[in-house]
């Protein structure tokens, strides 16, 4: 038998496996299928990795926003993703987050558990220069998706410039340099016919 | 228009995104979907954050071992995915991935692209604590799955006891405690028919 500490550990991981089940609202390019949050949560990772450079300061811990990063949409598990443009969706997202962290993180041992609320709770609260860059990234990648989807997302109906501007404002303080590129998707995105004016 | 260097990352992390797109043998728990390797990915990346105590050694680098594993199968984009107990498949594997890496890594800026080809490479070699534990849990990822999938991709020909246990081996250097835990969900799985003795 595994130890008690190994066991929690391991029953952990079978539970967010759930993660490949929630489903967002971009679709992986090149296809009609939603991607969901484990590969969403990948791929930030990954630009993490790649685009530290560009974060608000240069004594940023990358383990630390790669590790947000790979826990911050565990909560969906139960809470289920909330369209970003959904102002409805918004008014008991707090809530339903809350209960979720507490009911997952809750499964492995307590040291762990509370080192993942921690990280969830310090992503949430973008208080640090950790936070806002992974924040930033997780606008960001969204935002590549669309404008690699013909603006798939941005096609709902009440999306439109002011709204996508809005929603990446973060990257104003997070990554400045990338705010920069938002802008420039944003403005041919719109010329393209992806994104409303 | 932005720089060369940032648009050069831009191209990677939107070539990168065909990792959902490349389908592994496990599936999904609860499902009849195959998982994909920017799913497996990402698993594996926070089983590197929570399993980091069982590694052969206490000075590993969190970072580069999750680094690691973040990388390691974006090869497939291009070499696809080997099933390992494929021997055939497995005869030009090392060629078709060789020629994946100088493809794909080249995609980012030098300095980056050699440093994803160093990191895949050590990786390879299993030559380092960190790339013998990334290992492990590389091959301990599907084992849980399969376990909790009736035994799903074990259920296929030619699949049996010996050649699971040979598939995980690494797990006897590269995380000691984690190995007792193979051998107890192998035994397991051949008492509740999972897997044939």
């Amino acid at each position: 038998m595994p130890s008690e500490r190994l066991q929690k550990q391991i029953d952990f991981i079978v539970e967010i496996d759930k993660m490949k089940k929630i489903f967002r609202q971009n679709v992986v390019i090149g296809t009609n299928r939603n991607e969901n949050d484990a590969e969403h949560s990948w791929h930030l990772a990954v630009m993490a990795m790649l685009l530290l450079e560009y974060a608000e300061s240069k004594n940023l811990d990358n383990l630390k926003v790669i590790k947000m990063i790979l826990i911050h949409d565990l909560v969906e598990i139960d809470a289920g993703d909330t369209f970003c443009y959904d102002e409805k969706g918004y008014e008991d997202k707090e809530e339903r987050e809350r209960k979720a962290a507490q009911r997952i993180f809750s499964i492995l041992p307590p040291d762990q558990g509370r080192e993942i609320l921690e990280l969830w709770q310090e992503f949430e609260e973008l208080k640090t220069p950790e936070a806002r860059f992974a924040a930033s990234l997780d606008r960001l990648q969204p935002l590549i998706l669309n404008y690699h989807t013909q603006g798939h997302t941005w096609q709902r109906p009440g999306v439109n410039k002011e709204k996508v501007y809005k929603r990446n404002e973060i990257l104003q303080k997070g990554a400045p340099e990338l705010w920069k590129y938002v802008e420039e998707i944003v403005e041919d995105s719109i010329k393209k016919g992806y994104l409303k004016d």
